[in-house]
């Protein structure tokens, strides 16, 4: 890895790019706000997983291609229980969402993120599982799951009060405001704010200092970090899934996802 | 529920106005600055276990009549051992304060506060059990308790540290501040803090607009939030209870008591 | 302990004075920067566990002696592993840092630090073990473990993101920026930046305070305010003297250490 490399193509999910100990991950379906579909879960999954066990990897940024970090999980998916129910007959598979918060949860290098537009629900999410996050100036975030009929996810019924305060989080969670980037600074769901077009360099500037760094120290220093959680984010993570289930296709959900699909 | 409606006498230790999906509870014993007495812990405990079972509140705010949130539990109770002591021979009663922690620790529909004066002791420590509290700008919060020769309550040990920070919580605790609304809101005790004239409309603003939301994602969003917490709130106070017997009635609890009663 | 009495002799590598309910304990190696070394980690043990059984005592300030807080671990003894290998056969004492430690995590009464210089390793990490923190307007801070090949010590990788947040303890432990006062009050590492001349003035103010306060009552709230930490402490300490044992003496760390000692 000692030359900068980057694999893609016109319809890569992800965007990869290898340089300097950095691996710089681009979600890429910026014509649906970068909207995590299945295939995105498991692109993204796939790449953390690949750099968590590429010794020249030191650390990895997750960043938006166009002007969304991520819209969060594709309403056309939550809408339509089939994408899960194979029609083969086969065993259902275990869906993109879990398989990455598997990943996040033990990802045992430091994990940066640059948040370059609007971040909606995994878009907000996925920050608590992040080490160092950076924002662009114009972007804002929000939680919209209760007036979607559903809940946390992402274990954010646990991250989100620790990461800024049980009520911030409730507010957050209860009135769901847009939040802007001063705002995510903050309640500490980002360190700094910085004008867009300085984010992906200002985030990288970081990243290469993080990248010249040896690889065990870091490495050991992140793993002891996630074990002072213990198995306090998985729990987390399992009981809103458990009643998520519950509320996914109640009349409340299927009004809000009706409202949504034909707006 | 679809007009407001209210019941209250003149003796009333609590108010009890419902509407637009909001109960509003109002603790009514001004003369006494609101401190809890038995009769107070328990219709405090009644109106939140009818608020939590009936389907069309969405939440519940907190307030005080008068001029005061609450100045603690009342120290002409705590000075004197037979309040929970039947003549009749009859079993103990379990102290009021330790129903309503209860209901309070597994109450399953966001719970807002307007602090609108003085609050000291469990005006203090049944903050961090709120989920969105704003204060009046001529309220002060302080938690005597070291000084009264005991200890604290309402699992501040754990919830005060966890809420405004270990130091903070130290300061708090062991030299006695009294705290104004600005410093409650930079310590995280409060989110907002607002003229006094407009505390009840203001926080009524944000109650109404989660009257409005659906029930069923609302409570399963709070309760994830409380199972995040395992059973560490009641282990606190459970160790909290166990400590306060020791101390309550030692030479130090007796003499700051004497003093308070002859005051 | 009516009168202040102190202990001291030239050589001492702690001095201490007792007084008005108050133990001043500062470490004196003032030409090694009061870097901690075998003789420094069991007298502040030993210093400690006294003020622990001493009724008269309700509370100690820790402070440095010179320009330094203190400057950490002593390299020279982390270069040399025969400091803890006895030549005469005997069984290998347990390291001091490992005694502090325990005394530190269960230490029952208010722990005041006033941090009057540098403040680097230990000299950061232990500060949230303290329950309030002053820290000079010229003092700053460092936790360069990563890039001594090392990990974190004293639970920090526990307490760092509890007290200071999840994202500013990765930036700190995987950038090693220096941290001045003013920033070490943003994050909650110290209570209040004061000016160097007045430094222990201030923090001996709170500390005489405490010291006028009743014991039982000063002990038992700092009890509870430990448990509610449960094992968490301890076993993170636990989990990073595992990894601390395979990273020192590997490549990484040997580097550093022949960089530092040939300075």
């Amino acid at each position: 890895m000692s030359d900068a490399s980057s694999r893609t193509a016109a319809d890569d999910v992800v965007l990869i790019e290898d340089g300097d100990g950095v691996r710089l991950l681009t979600f890429n379906r910026p014509d649906a706000l970068n909207a995590f579909n299945q295939a995105l879960w498991c692109a993204v999954r796939d790449a953390l997983a690949e750099a968590a066990d590429d010794p020249e990897i030191r650390c990895v940024v997750l960043t938006g291609a166009g002007r969304a970090f991520t819209a969060g999980q594709d309403l056309t998916e939550m809408a339509d229980p089939s994408v899960f129910t194979p029609t083969d007959g086969s065993e259902r598979p275990e869906p993109g969402y879990r398989q990455l918060m598997r990943v996040l949860e033990t990802f045992p290098k430091p994990l940066l993120a640059a948040v370059n537009g609007v971040g909606v629900g995994i878009g907000l999410t996925i920050l608590p599982h992040c080490d160092i996050v950076f924002i662009g100036e114009g972007a804002r975030l929000k939680a919209p799951f209760v007036s979607l009929g559903v809940t946390t996810e992402a274990s954010a019924s646990l991250l989100l009060p620790a990461t800024i305060g049980w009520q911030e989080a409730s507010l957050l969670l209860f009135t769901e405001p847009w939040i802007d980037a001063a705002e995510a600074v903050r309640l500490k769901l980002a360190l700094r704010a910085v004008p867009d077009g300085s984010l992906l360099d200002e985030i990288m500037v970081v990243a290469r200092q993080i990248g010249a760094m040896a690889v065990a120290p870091l490495t050991t220093t992140k793993k002891l970090m996630l074990a002072a959680r213990g198995t306090s984010v998985p729990d987390a993570r399992e009981r809103e899934e458990r009643e998520f289930a519950v509320l996914v296709g109640a009349p409340e959900n299927r009004a809000a996802l009706d409202a949504f699909m034909t707006k």
